[in-house]
């Protein structure tokens, strides 16, 4: 249809802003109107705050948008992201990979202490110190955590660290503990390595903070049978065709239903055809395998529409962790949250968190659960939404908004709006539906404060309280006031107005 | 955007119908039109034709939609397209199967005679008297054939036969010989069966016409290696968690970026999955098979996204086949190409074909190819369409432009069009982006008579010369006047006016 356009028309024009009260009471009385949608920037951006006096962040974000290294560092750091590869190089035990020792954990999010970690993080710390042997079950774990657990440095005997501190990512609780084996995928534009471990499956699972004698026994079949035979396909694949493109995997992903956080059917699949050939034949070459083994493997792989999660989670760590450290780029390289905080890292301020209180999605709910079971937000896994997938790219993913809520108009107007706040876009991760426009890439902080416009993530939902595991999969933003700290930090790096 | 309405807003407003021209000129005059999209009826449809006299097809039109069975024989002819299942039950020899003995070959589309059949047709024949034994080489087939080859009850000692006479469907030639093994699927609502040859992957196979040294060997080790292992798994899955339910791995598929045409890459990759665990342990049970027939075997499976095409078109076939022999209904239950004829059959008409000349499809040619190395139309795989997806459910399937041609726009546009034709939505088969409006189900042969709106259909390209192969993919539409004359036979069926 061709729309008469007012203005050639000869008529008077009426544009509306904001709430769409005036555009519904105009239509109503048969006045044409184009509605222009806006929000109010974050707190204390436009003004003075209720207080008066000098608004703050209005200063911080002046001094940031004039500082001149700014268009060109953030160009280089889209550039960085956009040229970063992924290449699953490696499956082998955290403690080998890692350096881990016995009684250290990594965990998903900013740092955090015992004593503020919510029901999942104690739930599947509980769970890996039962795992690790270091306890006889989940309540001595318990006993043992709170007494012994510290910090890196505090010379206690439990030791918790962030992931990201250590190159790697972990969904949900995002537990890594020395016994678990982890991928290993390599960026081959800079050599960077990232590490996630492997993934359970759904519903009682550790990451979700569960920690019953089948989350402890699926974990040691894990450690056992599945990641030696996936070493020796992953080794197998690597020297013989070339390893595993999991950044070439994620573009196909993109053209079959999933965005990579909550969908990953397709990738998983996708993987699971790539180590296949390799994979069917580690039984003969592994003593004390057998096709029995293999059998398992092959039905949990296919029967975990997740599982390929942890390789998008790593490759994504990859591509962000390529924009790290470049002076003056206010854009995001890490989001993660440890289900008490929502932390943020910007490219300008370098491994310093931004952190406020984390948010609880909003979704669907398993079964007879509801919102009042579910935990604030917890997970790596916004390091999808970073590097530009995920809930940024819903419109690649219509079929999503049947596991995290919201409508198909809601997911392909979520990806358009997510183009507002980012600097670049990925011509190799195309959206099929939007004529094959790049994922937004790149969230700008500056851009973030003055619009608004919060990044969506997609997200799984944990059950507040320790060993529940997962009670659904909804929405969620971050909170809005690490965007303006962010800014306020970069501002303190910015030469003077 | 609040779209102003010049019919409130007391404005003359002009409407423009059909031509583009008249809508274009008007805008460049700033005059508001609003465009309304419309294509002539076909020929012989709204008035006297050419020549004068009465208009043969709007009589028999205007028979047909007065006829008082019409209606509820549609509604039961979609109703009972949408329950019907499919269920894979088997996998075995054709000769066993379906009955033939050597020197039976079926192949796509309606009747054909060697002397009427195109290039790719004789290669395929050729091809398959090689690998049946029957030939020294395709120059001896090709001497046999023109000498020795008939219809069924011809007496001819070669003797070829349409597919859908035998319950089956085969994509592109469609030669089905004894030796060949294939898929056997049920509907469980009534017990009919279906049967598609195994896929052999794109490029040089028999199917596109190539006959050379490498196609015959790979239907050997089909046969010997691929059909047995197969057979094993597949009735290992049906004796235990039951039967793969082709019909929703479709749905999924439809979540998935594939029509089930010319894209079935996730399906492929799902049946992989759903077999696995009992095909892996299928050397172990199988005299004579090793984990290196295994290892080629995924391999093979794996590395062509089209295999799952031939578990979809049986599919469709018991879709549409639970459609048949309604009487009065105008559902068309077949569409079926030879390279040379475009055949239709409807419910209300039996098995009668009603035939024009196949056109040739336009679209993206592999390597050097271009328009002039292309066949006309050809394949049983017409039939996703008949049954509502293919090109009906581009819309589910962007990224197939890339592959077929057209653009994204394109794409939405024609599943939006195809539901002016049909007479009933598919839910079990939702299109997600159309926010999980059903697949367009039942063509009505009376809709695209009255609208001139034709049945868009998702094809590859065959070499028009026996021997080549593919040369690309493509879009394509039946001839136009195979909807009259089915209307013209249905019309001679419906009680006087």
């Amino acid at each position: 249809m061709t729309q008469p356009n007012p203005l050639l028309a000869g008529e008077p024009s009426v544009t509306t802003v904001g709430v769409a009260l005036f555009t519904e009471t105009l239509a109503a009385q048969a006045v044409p109107a184009t509605a222009v949608e806006w929000r109010p920037p974050l707190d204390g951006v436009a003004g003075p705050a209720s207080g008066g006096g000098v608004p703050p962040i209005a200063d911080a974000l002046a001094r940031v948008l004039a500082d001149p290294r700014r268009v060109a560092a953030n160009a280089a750091a889209v550039e960085r992201m956009l040229s970063a590869g992924a290449r699953l190089v490696d499956v082998r035990p955290a403690g080998e990979a890692l350096g881990l020792s016995p009684g250290e954990f990594l965990h998903a999010g900013p740092p955090l202490e015992w004593d503020r970690a919510s029901g999942p993080m104690r739930g599947a710390l509980q769970g890996a110190m039962v795992f690790e042997g270091l306890a006889t079950d989940p309540d001595d774990a318990q006993r043992q955590l709170a007494a012994h657990a510290g910090p890196v440095g505090s010379g206690r005997s439990i030791v918790l660290d962030s992931c990201h501190h250590h190159g790697a990512v972990g969904p949900m609780a995002g537990v890594i503990s020395p016994s678990m084996w982890v991928f290993e995928v390599e960026n081959p534009a800079n050599g960077g390595r990232a590490w996630c471990s492997l993934n359970e499956g759904l519903g009682k699972v550790l990451r979700y903070g569960a920690y019953g004698p089948e989350v402890i026994d699926r974990l040691r079949w894990m450690s056992a049978v599945l990641g030696p035979l996936l070493q020796h396909a992953v080794r197998t694949v690597r020297d013989g065709a070339g390893p595993v493109d999991v950044k070439a995997v994620i573009a196909q992903m993109l053209q079959m239903g999933d965005e990579g956080h909550n969908r990953n059917r397709a990738g998983t699949l996708m993987f699971l055809r790539d180590v296949l050939p390799a994979l069917v034949e580690a039984p003969q070459q592994l003593p004390g395998f057998g096709s029995a083994d293999l059998a398992r493997a092959v039905a949990f792989l296919g029967g975990n529409d997740h599982f390929f999660l942890n390789l998008v989670m790593p490759a994504c760590k990859l591509v962000t962790d390529a924009a790290r450290d470049i002076p003056g780029s206010t854009v995001v390289v890490a989001m993660a949250r440890n289900g008490t905080d929502f932390g943020i890292q910007t490219s300008g301020t370098g491994d310093q968190w931004f952190t406020g209180p984390a948010n609880t999605p909003q979704g669907l709910y398993l079964g007879a659960y509801g919102p009042d079971d579910a935990n604030p937000d917890i997970g790596d896994s916004a390091i999808t939404e970073t590097a530009g997938i995920g809930g940024f790219a819903m419109a690649a993913a219509p079929a999503i908004v049947r596991f995290v809520g919201g409508d198909v108009p809601f997911a392909l107007a979520t990806t358009r709006r997510m183009y507002e706040i980012t600097c670049g876009e990925n011509p190799g991760w195309a959206i099929p539906v939007l004529e094959f426009r790049g994922t937004p890439t790149g969230i700008d902080v500056t851009a973030v404060t003055r619009t608004g416009v919060l990044p969506q993530i997609n997200t799984g939902m944990a059950g507040r309280v320790a060993g529940t595991g997962q009670v659904g999969a909804g929405l969620v933003t971050p909170p809005a006031e690490v965007f303006p700290a962010a800014v306020k930090a970069l501002a303190e790096l910015a030469p003077p107005l």
